[in-house]
C-alpha cells in the first residue's frame, strides 16, 4: 500500500497527463462493465455506486424467469435461500475474511445492532459499549437504541479516534465489552489503522467491531490477518450492489458458535421448514440471518460482486490514492485564488484517506448542487463538507481533470450564489 | 362478511358450472394484471404471490432509468427517501388503518422485534410477553430472542388460543404487557376473531401485536375499528410484492409518540441529513424505520399495491369463501376413496378460516412434489399439511376443479409414491 506512484502530479500537470495515466491505467477495461450516463462525472459511488451491467441482466432475469415463471420453486430452483451465504463467501475475499465467516442480510443499521448485542454476551460482566465519537450516525444511534433497550447498568462511552488510538486508549478499561469504529471516516475520508486499533483494543480484553461501508471494495481490508472479531459494511456503495442493498455481516469463525444473534428470525433457525415452536440457532455465522432475504436486493448485489473476479484490490488502492492525489493537487493548483473560503479537508497522505477526497466552504451546499446541474456529481455532508468519492473500476484521471475544471468555473462565475441552490434538499 | 354465497355447491357441481362461477365472477378481469405461466395453476400466493405486470414494469424503470441513469438524484428526484412511508399509507386502506399508521420497511421479523419491545416499553411494570402458542415459527423465536437478549424478569409465555381465546385467558393476568397474536394460522388457516380477542386483551390491560401476513390482502383486516394496537405483515404473499419483499409495520395513532423503536436506525432519526450525534426518534410511525430503505423491493411492493385501487376487499373475501367452499366440495366428493388417510385440515366453515384451504396426509410432502410436477403448486407444511392458497385475484374458481382433478389423478395412480419425490427440499 506505500509504494510510489508510477507518475508524479504536480502544478504543470495537464489533461493530456491524465489522458496518458489514463492509457496506462490497467483497471481502465472495469468502466466497460457500468452503465454510466454519457458526460456524468460521477464522484458519488461511495453514496449509490453505478448500475453494472451484469447486475441489470441479473436483475431482469430474476424479475421475469425467477419471480415471473419459477414462482416459489425458485426458493430451490435457483437456490433463493442460499444467497445470504452465497453473497456473503463473494463478499469475504474483499474484506480479509473466509467465506464461511461472512452473510448478507438486513440493513447496516439492523446489523449492528445485532453484533454489538452479541458482543455484550461475549464479554459477560462487561457492561460498555464503547463507539468513536465521530461514528457515522447510524453507528451511534444503534448503540444509543441497544442502551436504551437494555438499560440497568449497560453504558455508552463515546472517545475521540483522532491521533492514531490516543483519545481511545484513554476510554478504554475493563468494563468495556466491545468497541465500534468506522474504518474509514464518512466525513474526512480518515483510514484508521485497523491492526494497530485492534491490537489496542484486544489488549484490554474488548472485541471490535468494524464498520467498513466506506472501505469495502475500496482498498483491501484485512480483517482475519488483523484479527478482528465483527464487521459490517454496506452494499450499495463501493460494492454497487443497488440502492438500499443489503449489508454484509462479519464474524470470525473463532466466536461464531458463542455468538447468539438478537434477532432470532425463523432464517437464522438450524432447520426453518420443521417450523419448531423453539429457536435453535444455526451452524456459524448463518444464525445472523434473521428473516426473509430480499431477494431482488440479493440477486443485484451478488452479480455485482462478480466484476471483483477480475480485479487486483493492490490496483485499485493505488489508483484510488492517485486519483485523490491528483484532485486534490488539481483543487490547490487551479482553485488557487478561491482558496481560503476553499480549503482541504482530508488528509493529503494518501495513505492516511481512503477512497474519496473533501473540501470545505461555508457554501458547501450550494457548491455541491451547482456542480450536479453542471454534471459533476458529489455529495454534501453538513454542516460545510463537499465530498467526492473515488472508485477506481470506472473513474478515469481526466474526470478528475474535468471536475476541478467544472469546479473552478463555479467558482469564479459564482454560479452557486444562485438562490436555486440555496434550498436544501431532503437528502444532501 | 356472512351474505349467502351466489351458488351453491353440492356434489353434483361439474366444470361447467365452475366455468359458469367465473362467467360471473366481478374479479375476473384482475386475472389479467399478473403475470401466470401458461398452464400452471398455481396455489401458493399465500407464500410467494405471482409478478404483476405493474410491478415488473415498475422495476425496469427504477433500474434501468432511476439507479442506471439518475443514480443518487434519484433519492430526491424519485422520492426513494419517502418510499417507506408511500408505500405503508397504501397498505393502509388493506388492515384498516390510517396513512400514517404505517411504514414498509425491513422483514416482518426484525419488525416483531422492534414492536414487541416497543410495547414492554409501553406497558412499564409488566415484564411478560404472551405468543399464541402455535404461532409462526418467527414470531415465537423473534420474541424468545428478545426474551433471552433482556434477561431479568422479562418472561415469554404461550397460550392456545383455540375456542377463541379460552387458552388465552387463562394466561392473560396483570403481568403481560403484550399478546402476539396471528390473524389467521398458517398451517390451518383458522381466522381468529380480532376485534374480541383485542377486547379481550385490553380488558387485561395489554396491547396486541397482530401478525396480518396471511390475512392482508386476503380479506378485509380493521385494525382501526377493533382498537389494535400493533401490527406487522408481510409483502411477498397477497400483496405480491415480490420474494423477499419488506414487511409492513402498523401502530396505531395514539401509541405513536411514546413509542421507542429499539433499532433506532438512521433513518427513523428526525433530521437523518443533519448527521448530529444523539439520536431522536422522527415523529410518528417514522420512527420505526431503521436503515436505509430497500428501493428495489419497496419500488415493486408500492407498484403491486396500485392493483388494489381498483379492488373491493368484500368482493375478495367473497370469492377467497367461495373458492374455499368449492375445493373442499370436491375433494370430499372426487377424492372420497382416499378420505380416511386424507382428511381436511382446516374449517368448512368458511368464516372460520383465512384465504387457505389444507389438507393432511402421512404422504403430504410426496403429494405435494407430485401436484407440483403435474402443474399445481401448493405447498407443505411439516409435519402433514398441504395447503392451498387461495387469491382471488387471479385464481378461477374452474383452477379448483382442475387442481382437483389432478390430486385425484395423484392419488389414483399412487405417483406420489414415486422415490423422486420422497426427497426433502431445503425449503418446502
Amino acid at each position: 500500500m506505500n509504494e510510489p506512484h508510477p507518475i508524479t502530479i504536480n502544478a504543470g500537470t495537464d489533461r493530456a497527463d491524465c489522458l496518458r495515466m489514463d492509457a496506462d491505467d490497467p483497471l481502465a477495461p472495469m468502466r466497460d462493465r457500468f452503465h454510466l450516463p454519457e458526460s456524468l462525472l460521477y464522484f458519488d459511488g461511495n453514496s449509490l455506486g453505478p448500475l453494472p451491467h451484469g447486475a441489470r441482466e441479473r436483475l431482469h432475469r430474476t424479475i421475469d424467469q425467477q419471480w415471473g415463471d419459477d414462482l416459489v420453486s425458485s426458493w430451490n430452483e435457483h437456490d433463493w435461500i442460499g444467497l445470504p451465504r452465497a453473497v456473503g463467501a463473494k463478499v469475504a475475499p474483499l474484506i480479509g475474511a473466509e467465506a464461511d465467516e461472512v452473510v448478507v442480510c438486513d440493513s447496516v443499521s439492523v446489523n449492528l445492532f445485532k453484533l454489538l448485542a452479541a458482543a455484550l454476551r461475549l464479554r459477560p460482566g462487561r457492561r460498555t459499549v464503547l463507539c468513536q465519537a465521530d461514528h457515522f450516525p447510524t453507528d451511534l444511534y444503534i448503540a444509543q437504541g441497544l442502551v436504551e433497550l437494555l438499560g440497568g447498568d449497560v453504558e455508552l462511552r463515546t472517545a475521540p479516534v483522532d491521533g492514531l488510538a490516543e483519545g481511545l486508549a484513554d476510554a478504554l478499561d475493563e468494563s468495556v465489552a466491545v468497541v465500534s469504529l468506522g474504518h474509514v471516516d464518512f466525513r474526512s475520508g480518515r483510514l484508521l489503522d485497523m491492526a494497530a486499533l485492534t491490537a489496542a483494543v484486544h489488549d484490554h480484553g474488548a472485541l471490535v467491531l468494524w464498520d467498513l461501508s466506506h472501505s469495502a471494495g475500496a482498498l483491501p481490508v484485512e480483517l482475519g490477518a488483523c484479527g478482528a472479531d465483527l464487521a459490517v459494511g454496506c452494499g450499495y456503495k463501493f460494492l454497487n450492489g443497488g440502492p438500499g442493498a443489503p449489508s454484509f455481516l462479519y464474524v470470525a469463525r473463532r466466536h461464531q458458535e458463542q455468538a447468539r444473534n438478537p434477532l432470532a428470525g425463523w432464517l437464522g433457525h438450524r432447520n426453518p421448514f420443521a417450523f419448531s415452536a423453539d429457536y435453535e440457532p444455526a451452524p456459524g455465522v448463518d444464525r445472523f440471518v434473521c428473516g426473509t432475504p430480499p431477494i431482488l436486493a440479493l440477486s443485484a448485489l451478488d452479480a455485482a460482486l462478480e466484476l471483483w473476479q477480475d480485479v487486483d484490490l493492490e490496483l485499485v488502492r493505488r489508483k484510488s490514492k492517485m486519483l485523490g492525489d491528483l484532485f486534490l493537487a488539481l483543487v490547490v493548483d487551479r482553485c488557487a485564488p478561491w482558496m481560503g473560503p476553499l480549503e482541504l479537508a482530508c488528509d493529503t497522505d494518501a495513505d492516511a484517506r481512503g477512497s474519496q477526497v473533501c473540501l470545505r466552504h461555508p457554501q458547501g451546499h450550494a457548491i455541491v448542487r451547482a456542480l450536479i446541474e453542471k454534471g459533476v456529481v458529489g455529495d454534501f455532508r453538513a454542516p460545510d463538507i463537499l465530498r467526492f468519492g473515488l472508485c477506481p473500476l470506472y473513474l478515469r484521471h481526466v474526470d478528475a481533470w474535468d471536475a476541478v475544471a467544472i469546479l473552478r468555473e463555479v467558482l469564479e462565475t459564482g454560479l452557486y450564489r444562485h438562490e436555486r441552490f440555496q434550498q436544501r434538499q431532503k437528502v444532501t
